[in-house]
């Protein structure tokens, strides 16, 4: 046995021994830091298995350690920004058994989740919140004359989010403790966004090691708080730290007490400082230097890849991803590709998730026509509502979890200018691992409501490249919605035909009764229950809806021919296509006087997400199954109604009839 | 004449040659501060007879003289923040004439508004957009390679909306000119929120007058632009100007060029002062000081008072405002009282708008239990997430289309956690005369979507107080929402029984085949409705919904006894209470089996706002004529059903059948 692994042997044998926060307090500086160790082994490997968050949480593993061994998270309150970066906190607060499902149907979250730990305060997934939630705590506590402690841990990339700076601005409403943890482990300043951002990669790039260390050293020597005044103490640190390009500039001129930067992988300075601090009556930040990935080399040399990923095998610190088929992602990335070669006043923006939007190659091709705000969601959005003022064609890529940040800005400074900006929502759907906080089912909801909007969603890869070219061919604005999903293997040449504005296209037409208008990736699992169907003899017809909005005349047609429509839709029920088409068929049935055409509206089914409930984490097709949209499900549904007897396959009703006489 | 009136009827006389901003090239600076003076006059005289914004329109005048002067809007482009304080650049840009009829119907807009002028870049309204805007047209101008210059005007409270900093972070991106100026109008520490304000006050109160005029003498001697290398320059001014608390500090560290304090009221220095920072080829801030009511004493001494006012008279500069009934917001703040007093847990939120939510009052009782957190919707919300964890009761006040900004935070920190949040949304439905920019018609159709909220609508002002005990007594969200109106006097003892969960009440049951099924305030016009109708002969029923989530299962049973249901709704149609209902009839109708139901659904005629149109600026009561929900609109809906047949009223239909027999 080498020394090597004579240590890795010893390293496991601590992690064993630690499952609760309570484990750690027996712990010495060098056995923490031992243990830091294997927790990084235990998340590489047991990621390595389930996919998920990987560069994030390795680099913060002695942070939350530290903040664990100085806080008590039983009655002291984590607030966690974005949160994907939990991991080290669920396996100290005794969820590791639970690794082995993480991210799966009954598996523990891979978010910040109240219901599986009482140490877990929100559910989040979203950036720029911990701040603002921990400004309400801390004043909740104030008003409770309570004395936990409050702590945010956000990101470089978070804090630069609106959100983030509104509840920094207002941190003045606070005259008690709370603490700021600045996580900032931002790589290099090509990867980062912003004026904020490349602050802090210069202070970063200006702080050896040994300043970092000198800085908390004096923190802890200016503030041995016990008996001390603190406003003396304060005063003479500030004055002692002097670094030009020091972010304290920031902070201070907002009248906030900042600290650092340090080093966020000493576990013991940081107990140390977490303490210290903590006895501070007023709100402070606490900047701390962490390396995403660390300790994993391949995620360490190129964090984004390891953002978020799927199952990996890890061979001698290579990797090889598992294989998959090609997304939407990927298909949207080379239409958009496309259309920028033939278009040269298409530019593209993203906030913060170029890889996610499929925006990589665009990136390389034309630099100079691609902007990344940051988590700016809200910003990304009325920078392109400019472009197109001066007469520019931005496509807009942002996950429809996150756009719904921008729900004021698509109001005011797209839908009322009537700007034609091209909306690529990706994520949109049932999104599978990530879970509640990730969900695109709001977005037809939130954005048919709004004067001037198109919302179109393409089926396939030929679609993908046609609702594109379409939207970048009108003169208001569109939003082109599709699933974080693969393509369907065989969509029978679907989507050859044209996009044109609020038309579908038929994918099966019969005699029958019942249709079914299906809008966009779901269309491959109606053209699924359609032929189980035809194989038990039933034949049910199957229209493409295409758009979203405006609704094609031919749906509410087929109310006025009295057949049972079925809508489907990865969406929630309420706001969505199918009620979309229920009110414009009452509308067009009122205002023509069509009295028998009202009767058979009444006869619709929506199939979409229930609306009070938030689908649970699980695999995106078990999730479409709960929602009523898979194959199998979209057949029992016309079975059910054949069988009601309150539609019937025409053919199959004549038989039954003949049957019976 | 006194030498005062002599100099008024001179000032007269400037105003009425001085139509376009080409008229101004040939005034000299004395007469510029001249022509400064009637536009002041002009403004207050304008306003008093037809409401509007006062106070912020006082103080930018002399700013926007100088901005027209020293640019030229027909191609330089100037980006409004709010737009509010637009009255001076509309009676330069030719609309002097028009301002008779301001805010009114068929008249000109009180916002920004290229329909009208092509000097208006964006119709605009909320507050935080100028900065993100004008860096994508900063974009857009490099990329089309003009040079047009570029021109944000933002006030204090709009600099720390969150996505003003978004833009502000991402100021970076812009290579060539970009000029902010930040209207500095903060009055006293007591009126600002947040630490970017308190930075700004200190600034404000440690500048005198001379320190000002030597701020703009020393940028002007130092940046003489033409010939010198800009760098050096730049460099050499920041050496030169130290301030203590300068918000240099915030702005610098962000990479901003940062220039100011300066005068806001000394239109010759101004005007040199946008010369020659236009030529910097990068973004820039300029920091001015104005006074929020500038020459109007009252105003100047109340500007909240003034911010936005209704018509008043000028008597010898005193005011007696016009006389009105009692609004919903009053009524709402009354009720708020009420509960505060009876529950010590409850927590007041607002964003800037105390006065026109109603809390007034509230601040003054319960200072400790009020908060507001300046332009800061999204962090409101977060923050009453907090609070609400903590075990209090936060009401969060906030207009409906300003808490669009807080859709997302709805989503995650209220609804996914399940927060007994209870927002009191003032504003909801058709705005009147702040027109397109401020309705509040979609805010049904955001928050029915989202699992565990509760959607209701007091009627009058016994139900505002029914509905807030009601809120303020569940577990989970309640959003109640209410018009900007006066209370109807007669509601015939509505609202006396309690709220419950999904339940409405009975206005008029009669055996009618047509129910009306009302929501909210409109239902006073469904009231008058039906006694219009039962002087007619015509008896209908009416039911007043209270709730648009959950759906009371009474109004959905209306279906399955054949009725013919209006919904009445002041929201648009689309996402409404309306497409609510059918989607609730269709699925129970489904799920039950029930065939004769589902033939009355399609009946529905639901009573909302166009999905295509803005509703323009006119008194409210005209704006629910063009959506069908006036009294008159109504009874001429039932009538049309009744004559089509596809309704009728069941004595008159009888009496009809007797006839033709």
């Amino acid at each position: 046995m080498t020394d090597k692994q004579d240590k890795q042997f010893q390293k496991t044998s601590l992690l064993d021994k630690v499952s609760r926060p309570e484990d750690l307090q027996g712990l010495s500086p060098t056995e923490l830091n031992e243990l830091a160790g294997e927790i990084r082994e235990f998340i590489t490997k047991s990621v390595s298995q389930t996919g998920g968050h990987l560069a994030s949480n390795l680099g913060v593993v002695e942070l939350t350690i530290a903040m664990h061994r100085a806080f008590d998270f039983r009655r002291d309150r984590l607030l966690w920004d974005v949160g994907h970066q939990c991991y080290a906190h669920k396996i100290l607060t005794g969820r590791k058994a639970y690794f082995s499902r993480l991210r799966q149907e009954g598996g523990i979250s891979g978010f910040p989740n109240p219901a599986e730990s009482p140490t877990d305060v929100f559910t989040v997934g979203h950036a720029g919140t911990s701040i603002a939630t921990a400004v309400g705590m801390a004043l909740g506590a104030a008003h409770n004359r309570t004395d936990e402690k409050i702590v945010a841990l956000v990101g470089d990339a978070s804090i630069v989010n609106g959100l983030s700076f509104e509840a920094l601005n207002n941190l003045g409403l606070v005259k008690r403790q709370l603490l700021i943890v600045l996580n900032d482990n931002s790589m290099a300043i090509d990867v980062t966004q912003g004026s904020m951002a490349s602050l802090l990669s210069k202070v970063r790039l200006s702080h050896t090691y040994e300043d970092v260390r000198n800085t908390a050293a004096m923190i802890l020597n200016h503030l041995p708080v016990i008996g001390k005044p603190m406003e003396e103490a304060l005063a003479n640190l500030k004055k002692t730290i002097r670094m030009a390009i020091s972010p304290s500039r920031l902070f201070e001129s907002l009248n906030i007490h900042y600290f650092g930067p340090v080093d966020g992988h000493d576990i013991g300075s940081l107990i140390q400082l977490f303490k210290t601090l903590s006895e501070l009556d007023s709100p402070a930040i606490l900047h701390v230097f962490t390396r995403k990935g660390k300790g994993f080399s391949p995620a360490d040399t190129n964090p984004c890849k390891f953002h978020s990923t799927g199952p990996f095998e890890i061979n001698g610190n290579g990797i090889s991803a598992a294989a998959g088929g090609r997304s939407y992602t990927e298909a949207f990335g080379d239409a958009l590709l496309e259309a920028a070669r033939a278009n040269p006043k298409l530019i593209a923006l993203t906030a913060a998730m170029p890889d996610g939007t499929g925006l990589t190659k665009f990136r390389e091709t034309f630099p100079q026509r691609y902007y990344d705000v940051g988590i700016a969601e809200s910003a990304a959005v009325d920078i392109a509502a400019g472009l197109a003022k001066q007469g520019l064609r931005p496509v807009v890529c942002i996950y429809s979890t996150f756009l719904q940040r921008s729900f004021d800005q698509i109001f005011q400074e797209i839908s009322l200018q009537n700007l034609p900006v091209v909306f690529c929502v990706d994520r949109a759907g049932a999104v599978g691992d990530d879970g509640p906080t990730h969900h695109g089912l709001w977005d037809i909801g939130l954005y048919r409501m709004l004067p001037n909007l198109i919302l179109t969603s393409p089926a396939n890869e030929a679609e993908m490249h046609g609702a594109l070219r379409y939207a970048l061919s009108q003169d208001q604005p569109v939003i082109i919605r599709y699933p974080r999903d693969k393509i369907p293997a065989d969509t029978e040449g679907l989507g050859d035909a044209p996009f044109e504005t609020g038309r579908g296209i038929w994918v099966r037409k019969t005699d029958s009764e019942i249709v079914i208008a299906a809008l966009g990736a779901v269309l491959a699992e109606a053209v699924m229950a359609v032929q189980m169907l035809e194989r038990e003899g039933i034949f049910v017809s199957l229209f493409s809806a295409r758009f979203a909005r405006p609704i094609d005349p031919t749906i509410v047609d087929f109310f006025a021919q009295g057949k049972t429509v079925i809508t489907v839709e990865d969406h929630s029920r309420g706001g969505g296509f199918g009620e979309a088409v229920l009110s414009q068929a009452c509308q067009t049935a009122q205002e023509k006087g069509l009295e028998e055409m009202k009767q058979s509206i009444g006869k619709a089914v929506l199939l979409g997400g229930e609306e009070d409930t938030f689908i649970p984490i699980a695999r995106r097709r078990r999730q479409l199954e709960w929602m009523g949209l898979t194959a199998e499900r979209i057949v029992d549904m016309v079975k059910k109604l054949i069988s009601d007897g309150s539609a019937a396959d025409l053919q199959r009703r004549e038989f039954m009839r003949q049957g019976k006489e």
